[in-house]
């Protein structure tokens, strides 16, 4: 593909930053799904396991930062227009080595949801790394990624495959 | 190592989440490196590339947005304390197939700056992919980790290897 | 009433937090009216009272302080949805040992303004405590009530009773 | 005791609304504890209670919604100090027909921490208010009060007696 | 023109401040253009020339900070509405002793974007203020006006002359 | 004065945008002083100030804003330092066609409080005009300036003339 073909809308004709002009647009429905993971010793998703059997507290607090973040998504992101969240739910699974989020942000808006799910993500997988890290300090955090959109002129876009 | 090595210092007896308690430490220079790396196509990369020969305003933007976000980390991550930042860089490198970013965080006090690297760069690079997405949206950020810490009493820590 | 009839709508199945979704219901005006006392030595209030036929500033800057906080709800409140607020107003009436405080919001959304309404009368009770805290230190804030709500499916609520 | 014992150090000496100079006073350990207490129906106790047993997640939300609101006070407070909160806690007790809470705040800073105290509080309060009123409407919040201060000038305060 | 003309909508009967009620209009389209300048000596205005030709920070931060505060101007101004914005240009051009600044605001709402324009223009200049600071203490800014609003009940307005 | 002679501190060698390294330096009392002007048909002075003399709102919610804006100033301006304002106050005096208005701001911090002082004053202003725009939609904002600045290496340094 040629880079002619690459459309950079944030950019105007000068290469100025702008937040492109959505108002022509009408409300729909939008929602967007993304995913990343919190890669850690299984020492630590052991332990986290073991806490949310008891008491659940290191996915619950980041359960709440990811969903607040998604809600704060323009304030953090310059060129993210303000939106009215419609619905969040963020959710985590342990795997041997690795705690992988999934954040699912719903709207009725002129623009899409993609940069508050991938903000809720990165936010919670943040909030993880912050709670295990006086255990663990290499954790990374990878694979963030969006993996479904829907709604909008540009339609539905599915992840095809693993990142 | 057994589990029972592992500190989660947020958590208290109970398994309840709290903010440790910082107050009894004295004010001590910390710093903190992170880097964390967004992956795009190669076209993508030469048009932010060329771009910034021009006016360079997409890592100009993410730029911005990754010192922000520095400062603002505590409003983020639940558990995190609130402290004064005393300098912030966040610098760019354009790969073939990515743009690897790297934060610098200086403070003089009672708690590191971890947290706030790692915020700066996850935060660029979801800048980064927020101003492209319309080119590429199968973009995915990934290697986002802890590179150096100074100071405070678990003294300096550097990552030995690649992500 | 037996429990099974109670609904927690902020928890999924699995009781796991999460925002509601509001995105199937259609935006239409909604109103709550909100009500709170701060509990004084009657010398404070004294002082309040003659210190607004001079200038007003204790409830001025209280006022203020409720109109704001009514607008940032849902930055402080975790699973509390976005809106913009319609209209605020914050108003007092200063008793023998107490300052009572309403608050009236409205808007034209999705989903209602009860916190709206409470959260600007908690901050405004705030404010009072703190502007006078070094003259009273044992005031107590209470009676923070839902007073009505109109608008939405649930219809409209009045409370009945004295707290 | 006479009006003119009072002080109202937020007003300047014509009534006007100022934020005091903290600046001469050297920074001090602080210390606040506040509570208050959320009114509701047995049956709505006793589904926190039985949730909390599986999940715990109303009590876990409005923890984290109390520490972040505590971080956040001089926001939303108009003429309050910013400050470095050094720890925060909140903690819960569920009684027949109400759900107490407590804030414990502490820093070492210029001026003391009640107002965050008592808004992580409030905000705690609010949350579990707004997570359980689809269940029962009819909740108050009351009691509000600060029960302990230490550091600073004007030394320790201990509340006497129930509110 | 008598004062009697004169309208203060946030102010209710009794002189006390609130938001006023947007909630009877309806939505449309709304635009603004405000405009200011910051002069300088001609030093500065050069050398922030000279670094736009090969970088472009100065202005480049400035317009970042003016895009994103056009987004939170009802969390700066008290009795200001709420809105999401639907798109936002700052563009600066250098004159021999000023920078002059002009932001575009457009959205559908229930109310007008000027003081989101206005908002964008003075952040965008203090930000120009505290780049150059170090070097030209002596900056002013000055000439902040609304220059064009279109849309809403009070329909076009434009300034017919020189500030 | 040659242009090598001006600095930009902000800049690093090749440019870019960072926030400057204040860690070296001492905490040391700072203060500033600014002042600005907003220019208005003498009806709506003279309507401003009959208020002020029944109820004083329109300066009382300036103040307010003024105020918490100093509190905010790192929020906006990118590359500011964020720190602890120890005292601010905003005042008022009613010319013939203009308010005038001064902040006063005062900390105990590695850098000075002069972008406080300047951001007091232009929110303020910015709320004369939001609340009095209804009436009087020419006005404009002028003569924005530092006055006073006194801690700090660079010492002391007061406006000579006017601006």
């Amino acid at each position: 593909m040629p880079m002619s073909d690459l459309e950079f809308t944030h950019l105007d004709p000068h290469g100025r930053a702008r937040m492109v002009d959505v108002t022509p647009k009408e409300p729909t429905h939008r929602r967007a799904v993304a995913r990343c993971k919190v890669f850690m010793k299984p020492e630590t998703t052991a332990a986290i396991a073991n806490r949310e059997v008891k008491k659940g507290d290191v996915l619950s607090v980041a359960r709440v930062a990811g969903i607040q973040a998604a809600k704060r998504t323009s304030d953090m992101i310059p060129l993210c227009h303000p939106l009215l969240i419609g619905a969040v739910s963020v959710n985590f699974e342990i795997g041997d080595d690795y705690v992988a989020i999934e954040a699912h942000v719903d709207c009725v808006e002129r623009t899409g949801v993609e940069m508050e799910a991938l903000h809720a993500c990165s936010t919670a997988a943040l909030t993880v790394y912050d709670m295990c890290k006086s255990a663990d300090r290499g954790m990374t955090i990878g694979e963030l990624a969006l993996w479904e959109k829907t709604g909008g002129k540009s339609g539905t876009y599915r992840r095809s495959s693993e990142v």
